[in-house]
């Protein structure tokens, strides 16, 4: 693949992911684009690149306009590109396609991944969803996404939603369960992090067996004593509720 | 450490793990107890012990009775031993000490970690809380979990059944919440194994941060839309209140 110009919108934890990674694979981030001028100027700094904050200087010349901002400003931002034959493409879970209706050269470029500034992503073999106004793109985004190791799945923006949604349970429900069991440790100060073994391997198991095999625990046991036990030591009405609620759910879906 | 001799209850996911451990430490498993006698042969022949299905059949001259039964069986059987001078422990972590009153020499001997048997043990360095009715037991038993690979911590039956309601939020309903998403998924028509490097980057956050600062996702953002398009696609009422009250809950622990 040739060396591509590229214009990055946003400069959040998504735009540092593929930044480093663009630039790995040689390619030219031209511009990035950020209202707050520091913090353009900063990501401008690491990225190489031209700091802009007002729509009106984008080059127009540029291959790619990788737009990776808050889901409720990718529509503004895209509504301000002139582009003489870039492709524009967003990468938001949640927010569908035809946002970027302005453009026939259009696409989602979705990664299936968390990311945190400031820690390497040891998973980087990530799958990319990804959907284009015009099937000659698919091309395109997929050399893209394989040149930095990762796999490549085409979904709808309907589909792209579903997957969505099943990763906020698999990712963001499972990591606040974590922080609900790191805040019991605390509360009672015991050192949270002795918990980790336990954490990893659970997920381990995974590499092997699906969630519902894998479930151990008192709820899956049906262990009332425990179960009531544990009711008894939880003094938050909310947690109460987040720990009946998911026990009689292990209960019952896993009959 | 010399060569200990020990009699072990039971024949689930924890007994076969230390069952394993204690022969790659040259210890002598002489006796394995199941009343269910087919259970109770096959796991003798993996542990070259005899197989016993009647609590009269007990060795007196054990060093170390190791009790990994269901927690409601564990007093029945620990009032059926009879020993010179060996140690009786159980291995639950909601099961106070005080269920082995019968014993001066009694203890608890609790993995902090999830077992599933035929999968072998990834991360081996778990903790191990240990509780003995006699102080001079806390050396033996430090000593034995030192020489696995284990840390040691000592503990209360009250402080342990505070990191085993920990437990229970970190390991097994995290693990739910990953078997929703499998099931969201699967519902769809999606490959759910897609969502593995996400799974995995989550937890490998947590080397580096704590959950609440490596939480991402539309309720830590306050993304009200996207909340809402997702609470519209989940058709169980059940999983709604799920995520309603989890994405509740990360919004105002979080503040």
């Amino acid at each position: 693949m040739e060396t591509q110009k590229i214009v990055i919108f946003g400069c959040g934890n998504v735009a540092n992911y593929f930044a480093e990674k663009f630039m790995l694979l040689n390619h030219n981030i031209i511009q990035v684009y950020h209202p707050d001028h520091k913090k353009s100027e900063d990501f401008a700094k690491i990225c190489d690149a031209e700091a802009i904050n007002n729509f009106l200087d984008i080059d127009v010349h540029a291959d790619l306009y990788f737009i990776s901002v808050k889901d409720d400003a990718i529509a503004e931002i895209a509504s301000k590109i002139h582009t003489n034959k870039g492709l524009v493409a967003h990468t938001s879970g949640s927010v569908k396609l035809d946002v970027l209706n302005k453009h026939v050269r259009s696409a989602v470029f979705y990664p299936l991944q968390t990311f945190t500034k400031g820690i390497k992503t040891e998973h980087q073999n990530f799958p990319i969803l990804i959907e284009c106004n015009q099937n000659s793109d698919e091309k395109y985004l997929t050399d893209l996404a394989q040149n930095m190791g990762n796999s490549v799945q085409y979904m709808t923006s309907e589909q792209r939603t579903e997957i969505h949604l099943a990763a906020i349970f698999a990712a963001n429900f499972s990591n606040h369960c974590i922080k609900i069991a790191y805040d019991l440790m605390q509360n009672k100060n015991h050192d949270a992090q002795i918990l980790l073994p336990l954490i990893k391997e659970s997920i381990h198991k995974l590499n092997f067996i699906n969630p519902a095999q894998a479930q151990t625990g008192p709820a899956i046991r049906n262990d009332s004593i425990t179960i009531e036990k544990h009711l008894a030591l939880l003094n938050e009405e909310t947690l109460k509720s987040i720990y009946e609620i998911i026990t009689k759910h292990i209960q019952s879906s896993n009959q």
